[in-house]
């Protein structure tokens, strides 16, 4: 599979060596691995591979490819699910996993700034001795970096929000290779454009994000889960809504239904009723959080729960949440040799309940094995497909209910994604969306990088 | 004062009566009082306002104006601070206030769509069946369209956020004339670009926005303030940083300088300690607001503060409150007949003691009688320079004092406001304070807005 850009040519290679000098790769293997993220998507393997090391060499990379245009792809660890970093129209994929340095902490300000390399783990490992972290986790070990470029979030953004909220600033790397701040690490500013925010899930297209600086956390000094089963997947929303509703200031609050319970037992040896179950993760105060789980406990009881179970120590919340982080390797257990396809949508939490509901018949109707999991303190949820990847009518008929469920929650004023990006994968979808506000998003895209020379054919067509 | 913009004449008059009927002024009262807000910046009257009821009826305003080159100035309740409503090339001022309808309140999802010219008082008395309420307090009772042009914030940010946070969704009309939707209303989403944070805080100079969908937060079980006097600066702040690094949750902390007391004793007849003063206010569980008062007083004793005070009963909390709200007339009543100039900076909390000591200094040896107040928890404070509008030269006093006092913030890697904005005040300031990033922002102004008609001179030069 051969994408070379039209002006790839030794002679740029040569330029890009006289940067990165031997860092950097025209190996088959390495393009392959860099066109290709954990999706289903295609992969599209770039022309070359660079890996530079300071915002410098980026812009220096950058001006190289817009004085030739040449398509310029970022990449981070690759965990994308929207085949972001796939070089559609070949070119030079930028490796930024070696701009890896933690700039600066500021424990009285409570924020960091560190290079787009630098993994969470990573982060959190060396914010330990500070008593803050960073607590956006997103499942996969992903660097900062790809993480605000695709606003992702996961499964405590119901208490601490998501990327949005969580940058305060960043450098980036415009389409002509200039660099520019986005904000200063004041809280808040009311001054200008809010061109982080612009930047925040932009996946690529609009520059490179080299430097972010992030809001932490104080470690909380205590922290309790709990798990509880309902007799059915109206009731542990109904819970899910009322423990908002009385303010309780959740950390945690997934619903992982039947199906999936069905698989973690099989899979994390455990012995969960296989019911419709919350995983709740509460932080606080030794007394706030007793409290957090008394008024929650109570507001599940009332619909029926049962099985309301706590887990404090240390070594017992792991397990539990083991189990949680461990359900797609479970639901993939359920079908050996398949490959996940997880769909994304997002929906207001009072329409939660119907769209699961429609959404479990629709599988039932289709025939396919498709456990649910979601964020649902957000409205966010994902169906887990399992697709046979030597099977082209399996992905057809996943891709057709994927398709459907996304107008079900657009339909219902939710979205198509609320943690993954468009990618390729979803550009159609983000019209259907947006309507009329995507020849806005084209504009912006269009003054910015006027060339589309940064990771065309993702998020918008210009 | 006459600002006639080049197109405006009988035949445009005629097709905006075509549009708008009689909900149309040309009065030059009218056209002063809409051409100026509450600063001392020189009011620059529009030739002409016009008062439509649907968005509609503002998309067919602005395809008019588009179609003759004309401006168009949006307008709400008048009470931004820096000329953000002056018509510096005359135009149409789209006054927004009837479009004043709550559209819908979505309790289970603690949502609310309303039109721009809502005001916040507005809202939260129709909300207050509902158990919820918007938070955001700037202080005036604004319009929730120019909060959220403006990116408002105010003494209850340090929890809840600016307008920034909270908006979840707007409709605007371009500078063409189209209606776009920025968003769903899913609490997150990863589709496209941020439309929604890219409006936010635009100031008109984009497009007129005229619905907003606001996320709700729960009335609190509980309420108590609390007010406590400081031997020095350095310890008021101490306490603010160690507070919010104990993860308290605090919904106001707002400090007060000896020289603000002392104004506020005598306005409104207290009798608090002449001494660096905080604010306090908790919002929790009725034993979630005790341990918070409690940790918050251990804090402030463990640095010397003394006459740590609660209030819990609502009449005291008011007390207390309307002391501080009225701070701005009391200062203004020290020096009778002056207007009141408040500047803006915000700085990374570790710098505001340095910053607020040093700016203290400056005051005294400027000779200046200028009370400070700051919504400290997030690094933002105002000084109150009390102007003599009949002297020139005082102006310039207080313009050169700004400038150093924002230039020192910038130094220290703050903002030159943080809640304030631009307009037309502050443009120079936003260059020296993003450098190369305007540039980015003159991109994106030129491309949403081509002709420049979308209240021109404002945040950027084109």
């Amino acid at each position: 599979m051969t994408t070379k850009a039209a002006h790839i040519n030794d002679d740029l290679i040569e330029a890009l060596r006289g940067i990165v000098g031997d860092r950097l790769s025209l190996a088959e293997a390495v393009r392959e691995q860099h066109g290709r993220d954990e999706s289903y998507h295609d992969a599209f393997p770039p022309d070359v591979v660079v890996y530079p090391e300071t915002t410098d060499e980026v812009s220096d990379i950058v001006k190289l490819c817009a004085a030739r245009d040449v398509p310029v792809i970022p990449y981070g660890t690759g965990t994308s699910l929207e085949g972001h970093v796939a070089a559609l129209k070949g070119g030079v994929c930028i490796d930024l996993m070696r701009l890896d340095r933690i700039i600066s902490v500021n424990p009285e300000d409570m924020d960091v700034t560190v290079e787009a390399g630098v993994t969470r783990k990573k982060l959190n490992e060396d914010l330990r001795d500070t008593g803050l972290f960073f607590p956006i986790d997103p499942g996969a070990d992903a660097s900062i970096g790809g993480m605000t470029a695709t606003r992702a979030s996961g499964t405590n953004a119901v208490r601490y929000g998501t990327m949005r909220e969580n940058v305060l600033a960043m450098t980036v790397v415009m389409a002509d290779g200039r660099i520019i701040r986005t904000s200063r690490r004041a809280r808040k500013s009311s001054a200008g454009y809010d061109l982080t925010r612009l930047f925040v899930g932009s996946e690529g297209t609009l520059g490179v994000i080299t430097e972010i600086t992030l809001r932490l956390y104080g470690i909380p000094e205590a922290v309790s889960s709990a798990v509880c089963s309902f007799p059915d997947l109206e009731a542990a929303i109904e819970t899910v809504i009322s423990t908002i509703h009385a303010g309780v200031p959740v950390a945690r609050i997934e619903l992982l239904d039947d199906v999936q319970m069905d698989a973690i037992n099989k899979y994390s040896k455990m012995d969960f009723p296989v019911l419709p179950t919350l995983f709740f993760e509460f932080h606080g105060s030794k007394n706030g959080v007793v409290e957090q789980v008394e008024t929650v406990e109570a507001l599940a009881t009332d619909v029926g729960a049962s099985d309301f179970q706590w887990a404090v120590k240390q070594e017992d919340r792991n397990r539990l949440w083991q189990a949680r982080h461990d359900s797609l390797y479970a639901c993939m257990a359920l079908k050996p040799g398949s490959k996940g396809m997880a769909t994304d949508v997002c929906v207001p939490i009072s329409r939660l309940a119907e769209c699961i509901l429609e959404t479990r018949k629709d599988i039932e109707e289709t025939g396919l094995l498709a456990p649910i999991v979601g964020h649902v303190g957000d409205g966010n949820f994902h169906v887990i497909l399992l697709i046979d990847t030597e099977d082209k009518d399996d992905l057809e008929i996943c891709k057709a209910f994927n398709e459907r469920l996304v107008m079900r929650a657009l339909a219902m004023d939710g979205t198509c994604t609320g943690e993954h990006g468009i990618g390729y994968g979803k550009m159609d979808f983000l019209v259907a969306e947006h309507g009329e506000a995507v020849s806005v998003m084209r504009a912006v895209k269009m003054a910015l990088d006027p060339q589309n020379i940064m990771n065309p054919g993702k998020i918008v067509r210009v």
